[in-house]
């Protein structure tokens, strides 16, 4: 009897070509989990959906799959399983049993994804999870500026490319300084493709003092791509949290890759 | 004109053989380290030495290297020089002048080593800077036990082999939980080789209730390895700081990989 369930997924994306299986031979989180689920399932191998698409080199404290389980194994039992048979960088920390026909991308109410900049000299041991900025940056000014991108708005100006429907409904952009980390948190429904670290570029800038919130507000209006559609690095990436729930009809919004 | 120079040297120690040069073709600190500072003195190859020698997997926050150099820099100009030359996972942090003859090994007044347990379910992203305990672990115990390690003893309980001088001065053991991590900061004028890992293994062998405090000071005392001399894994372990200045003649002890 096949069942469906979610689980929660974390991840080291430096090794990886992303969430999304693509070519054969190509190493990806969605065929890591595939192949680990395939392990438990005679052989036999089913898809696993994720909410977020998350790009190459982007990393997931929270991503959130589904999947469907035809063996004898009960939620609980899932976890440990699968991690048994995951390599070093995927790791499964939480299974749920799920309603039959869940899809993790349609069930998502709303996305976290944080950017992390390392503003100091150049350090190996942040290497991996921070991009480095050496310029020191005003993140009274990168705040202010984030607050400017809250609410919804057509966002083109953050996408790849023109998007049939680019409107987005971002909950909240926080800014924070920790010590010689600046970390950058956008909560939004879903989000263009790469609109995060575009978001992210453009506030980096504005804390080099480079730009300022009237620029991001003139982008956002004109839907001209902001600094030439400059990302930062994926490195700085991660997806914190998928919260679930029934979404209001006016954000439904399709979610893109991050 | 020759002059000699100290540097404080970052790493992640994941993708090297450890600190020292071995044979040829054997990825090493030091290694990349002479490159990078041969490539600014006409090729001419020079020695580096290093405060701590790290083990193969250990990382440093802080390791002090000395060096002499013969071209025109100056040692403000020499950091962004050498880390101009060096790969992303070794950094200079700050270059000073030194007296002639300066050895970092002798010079170190004490080290400062931390060794991190990541006391939670198994986390991709700590994975290479942490060791993954998930068995629950009584932080007070370790505390405890830790102190009994402080202070000038023989410890041959915690060292590689008989060493022919195994008495070290132990300055301070430190447990702490944050959050879900556990750091153990080891301070001591000088280590016997893998000293730290055995410390650290043994206190987490405290914190699962697998072992007491009397159990180390009667190591101790006997000198017999403390649990089959078990060292735990180099990935936790980070040379924070180096302290330099003059030694009071008592503690004058040699210093071993850690």
């Amino acid at each position: 009897m096949p069942r469906r369930f979610r689980a929660t997924v974390e991840y080291d994306g430096t090794d990886f070509a992303g969430f999304q299986v693509q070519r054969p031979g190509i190493r990806t989180v969605q065929g890591e989990l595939e192949t680990a689920l395939a392990s438990l399932s005679d052989g036999v191998r089913q898809a696993v959906d994720g909410a977020g698409r998350t790009d190459a080199g982007v990393h997931a404290l929270g991503q959130v799959i589904g999947f469907t389980y035809t063996g004898r194994l009960t939620a609980e039992e899932l976890g440990p399983a699968l991690n048994g048979r995951l390599p070093p960088d995927v790791a499964i920390r939480e299974v749920r049993t799920a309603p039959p026909g869940f899809h993790p991308r349609r069930a998502a109410r709303y996305r976290e994804y944080r950017y992390t900049v390392w503003n100091g000299p150049r350090s190996p041991l942040r290497e991996r999870n921070a991009f480095g900025v050496r310029a020191p940056l005003d993140v009274v000014a990168m705040a202010r500026a984030g607050q400017a991108l809250e609410g919804r708005h057509d966002f083109s100006a953050f996408g790849a490319t023109k998007d049939r429907q680019p409107v987005r409904t971002v909950h909240s952009v926080r800014v924070r300084k920790q010590g010689s980390f600046v970390t950058i948190d956008v909560r939004a429904n879903a989000f263009l493709r790469g609109m995060v670290r575009r978001i992210a570029a453009v506030l980096i800038e504005v804390g080099r003092g480079k730009m300022n919130e009237q620029e991001i507000r003139e982008a956002l209006a004109t839907r001209k791509p902001a600094r030439n559609g400059a990302t930062a690095p994926a490195k700085g990436l991660c997806l914190r949290r998928v919260v679930l729930g029934r979404r209001p009809e006016a954000t439904d919004d399709e979610d893109g890759d991050n």
